[in-house]
């Protein structure tokens, strides 16, 4: 472990996503002195996803030198409708049959023997990035994750803001009303322009109809049975022209969505993350930027837009900031 | 004057409009003990403007009783870019030779003989809704003004979200990527939809070409020369059908931006105001609420919806609690 940190100091964070189970040990200052990744299970129910969890964070304990049981806390960035009071997670609807209700931090707390403090994965990412990633230098910003959805995390006045516990879906703000059907069921939103699955079945839609694509003969060659962002950033790199096409529209409903939100909250950067922000990276976001200006409504004087500093383990280390001095519970 | 309070509580507001300067002399429980409306100049500049100003709220504080060098402040809810700082206002577009900056505060200042503190109209009069209006049982919430154009405030955590002091463009989020051309210039904006100014230039079109319509008979016949929002009233109340279109087209983009602007910020209440707002009311806010049901993303709790109580005062009310206790400065 850390020369600097005692266990005490040490803090345990979970990024729950509908692959992986990122689990790290960090420090107060964001350092990670330890982690492990798990798959998350793509079958059974709640209980199953919690035992891959406490079996990451037991992990990432170990390989920092430290027992679970003496972390001055473990926080969870959790899809779905996390309460932070409680630490029930409700509606994770890209976890195998969680569509109710689940203790998760009950049950976290109770295997690992140290409290526990469940948030919004996007929320707790975008404030990582805030203390300890692009977002440094500001007081307020808007994080964008772009991936297989697109979610939004806001910093306002130098604090998470929450709403009544649900604020940040910018990827359903509308940028074209009575447009594209999304995968949330609306239409027109951004991200059903935007995000990874909804480019997926309409690039599959187009694949079966007349236009020929590399994408899914890429996606076969590297070993997935789905679109990835590498597979996207392959196609890009070929110039593929159904992926240019897709990723054209992404750009433009990002533009679109992103200037809305700032012509609302005048915020001082965007920051830019997730799996598809981070994999096609600054060449994109000038794109986006470009885009922005467009739509904004102060053009002379727009955010700041910013790739995330930190990449995957973003994540976990916002979860472990649920337990920052500062934080509070709830 | 009123008995309860001692001229040095008492505060002027003014409200700067494009079509009138309203004044009023509030008591710190938000009681009009004097007002003067005038006319905004539509001809000369800045200092004729400020003239304007000065002569409306002078004839507030005679109905009040008091020398305006007794009050404890003046407050200005300004169009264009106030700069609360300074007390300058820039680029007020809708006033008279008013495209560079004016030292509005200054002026004001030094002609009536208190403070003056000079804020953005549309956050004012939402801050007024918020403090003594139908925003009074919120923590937070997000005013509406629908009217010329589609103006928005924000009050965030209990305060008002000014962001770097251009926040609340509401009317400037983009519902409809590539769509109408907006009064702005840009596209697709929801003011495009729904701003007074944009609903009667296509009123125009369409009445140049093909349509008919009452909404111009109207207009001449009650000695207007642009469409007022009695004007659309009665239009509607005849079931003009033009007018049913238009206004129909209105509350489907209000719906879609303002849903927006809750998926992004899970606000408590929203209240929707402006000489449209206001003048339509519970009917037509009925609809607006519905349409946003559409685009909500946490379509079982949405935000209350309400129609601003205030009515025309509220933007002078507004003004005059940028003096209030807790107020400060910038």
């Amino acid at each position: 472990m850390s020369d600097q940190a005692s266990p005490a100091a040490l803090r345990g964070g979970i990024d729950l996503g509908g692959t992986k189970i990122q689990a790290a040990i960090c420090t107060p200052a964001g350092a990670v002195v330890g982690q492990s990744r798990r798959q998350t299970p793509t079958t059974g129910g709640p209980p199953d996803v919690a035992e891959q969890m406490i079996g990451a964070l037991g992990e990432a304990a170990d390989s920092a030198g430290v027992e679970t049981d003496s972390l001055a806390g473990i926080g969870v960035g959790s899809p779905g409708d996390a309460d932070e009071e409680t630490g029930d997670v409700s509606d994770a609807r890209n976890l195998p049959s969680w569509d109710g209700s689940f203790a998760l931090g009950s049950r976290l707390s109770q295997a690992l023997g140290a409290p526990v403090r469940v948030g919004n994965d996007v929320d707790v990412a975008t404030n990582a990035e805030f203390v300890f990633g692009a977002g440094r230098p500001y007081g307020s910003l808007l994080g964008v994750f772009w991936g297989t959805g697109v979610g939004g995390g806001l910093i306002l006045d130098g604090k998470r803001w929450l709403g009544r516990g649900a604020a940040g879906e910018i990827g359903h703000m509308v940028v074209r009303r009575g447009g594209a059907r999304c995968p949330c069921g609306r239409r027109g939103c951004m991200e059903a322009y935007a995000g990874r699955m909804a480019m997926e079945a309409k690039a599959r839609r187009e694949h079966e109809g007349v236009r020929t694509t590399d994408l899914f003969e890429l996606m076969r060659k590297h070993g997935h049975d789905r679109l990835t962002s590498s597979i996207w950033e392959r196609a890009l790199k070929h110039h593929d022209p159904l992926a240019d096409e897709l990723i054209d529209g992404a750009v433009k409903a990002l533009g679109a969505g992103i200037a809305s939100a700032v012509n609302l909250l005048d915020v001082e950067a965007v920051i830019i993350g997730g799996g598809l922000g981070v994999r096609l990276g600054e060449p994109y976001v000038k794109r986006i930027r470009e885009r922005m200006g467009k739509h904004l409504f102060v053009a002379d004087n727009p955010p700041d837009v910013k790739v995330a500093e930190l990449g995957d383990l973003g994540g976990a280390i916002g979860a472990s900031l649920l337990f920052a001095d500062d934080a509070g519970g709830g």
